[in-house]
């Protein structure tokens, strides 16, 4: 029926959760992605949520015969799993197939993915900066990318018709991409996304240390700024793990910077110095100007 | 027309901005909360816009003369401001009358302004925990206050019935009531809101000082996370200013809680101490489940 025929012929997704399930629904949808859509996972029980929601044509434990006979695979797993799954699957995958994963950090998984490249195999992988605080295959909904970007962090050397292909992919699942480098990626996200991320965790976890009664209160008159923070802090705590133990440089260097910056805001308040308050206020709001249009006055 | 009859006959509003508005597009749109109502301000050009926008019955920039014929006066100015505002008008206000303030933070203003009160005139401040980053009279809206929360924060030995009528005047505003002490005030929003936006603007001033390429980019991949930051740090500098100043010791208490919360978080990570890290990620995610329905799954 359509006219653009499929990019490729067998997609395994390896982790049918949130992002997984994305692409699922999203290829399915369209019949310019794929032929055949396998779901992959170790647990019976989310395969069996996968084929109740019908969006894969097969469903497998077996990671390593559904790898064997797909021309992509992508895994959609916890960053942590991500090198010991990929070492499994690699020796069986056909030569012209294509790697990829999803993680929200690089550190060094490009470097040591492609070491193990068997000969005629590529790694791309790429990073949609799209998500929700849920999880797990039911989670997921078609348009997830749509008009976000999707990060592709393919190693030096990458065959360029393979980065070709994963463009068209993500371009085809709604979303916009760009190319960058591990060390560039992660350092943006750690800003974008990662130091946000932990201090929205810690400032739940102080408003969990207080008394019942004021943590109640709390509760009952959260406003938009602590709404918005026990929102991100909602997010998944494995997810959240790996990714601040996998960045951890980058991240810990990026919140020392933020602690001097907010060193110098408690200090300006601590000696009552309105002048330097109001510089830090408005480098704030500087920022956010370059990001959307003026409030109305 | 209404069956209802109106709380107050004349109601001044000082400072129409976006709080000030908001409650005078209110009190416009229903017949019971004032027969007449008064903008004042010291800038004619703001007169001009709420003369425009036809939110008022009147406007001057004389606020004595306006007070001395008010039943209300609400002075919706930046809190730094209240205190002088306050002393000026309360001689010229009548025996019965209310004065109250919108002010986001307390500190001392309860005593300071009850020191001051004529003989029958009563001092009743409430915060309404509702607000946006814009400010202004055009930034104003009727629904402003719908299911939100007020907090009362009389001074103690004020009139029952001078509490009983602003909780009414709230209510028929759309809001919610409750009344708290000063202090208890202060720690609840130094938590809800005052810290939160500390932190939100620093991030920002964070991200200002990156380098220029990255900047960029980081503006680009704005994720969830980082936006809402950046929508935070969007509020306007002067009322923020004048918050962290005046709730400055219980401010900077919570700010060294927190500070506590986030070393520990980074050791965590610093010494890839796996069950620390999920420990506080689970706390943080806690008092989210006192707030919200349990995600999906
Ligand atoms: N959520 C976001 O906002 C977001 C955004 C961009 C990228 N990412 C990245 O996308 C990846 C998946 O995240 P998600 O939010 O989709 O998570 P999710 O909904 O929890 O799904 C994760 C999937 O991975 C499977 N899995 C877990 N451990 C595994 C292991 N050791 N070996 C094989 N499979 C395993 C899970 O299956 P079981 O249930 O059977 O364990 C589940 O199907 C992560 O790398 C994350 O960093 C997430
Ligand atoms: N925005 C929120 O989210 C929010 C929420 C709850 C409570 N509040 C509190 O509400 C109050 C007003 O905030 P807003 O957001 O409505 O501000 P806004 O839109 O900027 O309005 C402030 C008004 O106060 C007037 N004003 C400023 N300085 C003054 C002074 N020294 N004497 C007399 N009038 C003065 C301004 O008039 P000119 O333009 O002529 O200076 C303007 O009309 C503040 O105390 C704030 O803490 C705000």
């Amino acid at each position: 029926m359509a006219d653009t025929p499929p990019l490729f012929k067998t997609i395994t997704i390896v982790g049918p959760g949130l992002i997984g399930s994305s692409i699922l629904r999203r290829a399915r949808q369209t019949d310019t992605i794929a032929q055949k859509l396998i779901a992959a996972d170790c647990q019976e029980a989310v395969l069996h949520r996968v084929t109740a929601l019908n969006i894969a044509d097969e469903t497998t434990t077996d990671l390593i015969a559904a790898a064997a006979q797909s021309d992509l695979v992508i895994l959609c797993i916890p960053t942590g799993a991500i090198r010991a799954v990929a070492a499994t699957i690699l020796p069986h995958m056909k030569p012209g197939s294509i790697l990829s994963d999803v993680a929200s950090v690089r550190s060094n998984l490009g470097p040591e993915i492609h070491a193990l490249l068997p000969e005629g195999v590529s790694y791309v992988p790429a990073h949609p900066m799209a998500g929700t605080e849920y999880s797990g295959p039911d989670a997921g909904f078609a348009t997830l990318f749509e008009d976000r970007w999707t990060l592709l962090i393919p190693p030096p050397g990458t065959a360029p018709e393979a980065i070709a292909l994963m463009e068209a992919f993500w371009h085809r699942c709604g979303a916009r991409t760009r190319q960058m480098t591990d060390q560039y990626h992660d350092q943006v996200c750690a800003i974008v996304s990662h130091l946000p991320h932990l201090l929205a965790f810690t400032i739940c976890n102080t408003a969990d240390r207080l008394s019942a009664d004021l943590q109640t209160d709390v509760l009952e008159y959260a406003a938009s700024g602590f709404r918005d923070f026990t929102r991100i802090a909602a997010s998944d705590p494995i997810m959240w793990r790996d990714i601040f133990l996998t960045n951890k440089d980058v991240l810990l260097a990026t919140f020392k910077r933020f602690e001097e910056d907010a060193h110098r805001m408690v200090k300006a308040i601590q000696e009552d110095d309105s002048e330097a308050i109001m510089q830090n206020l408005q480098r704030g709001r500087h920022i956010r100007r370059g990001l959307m249009p003026e409030p109305q006055n």
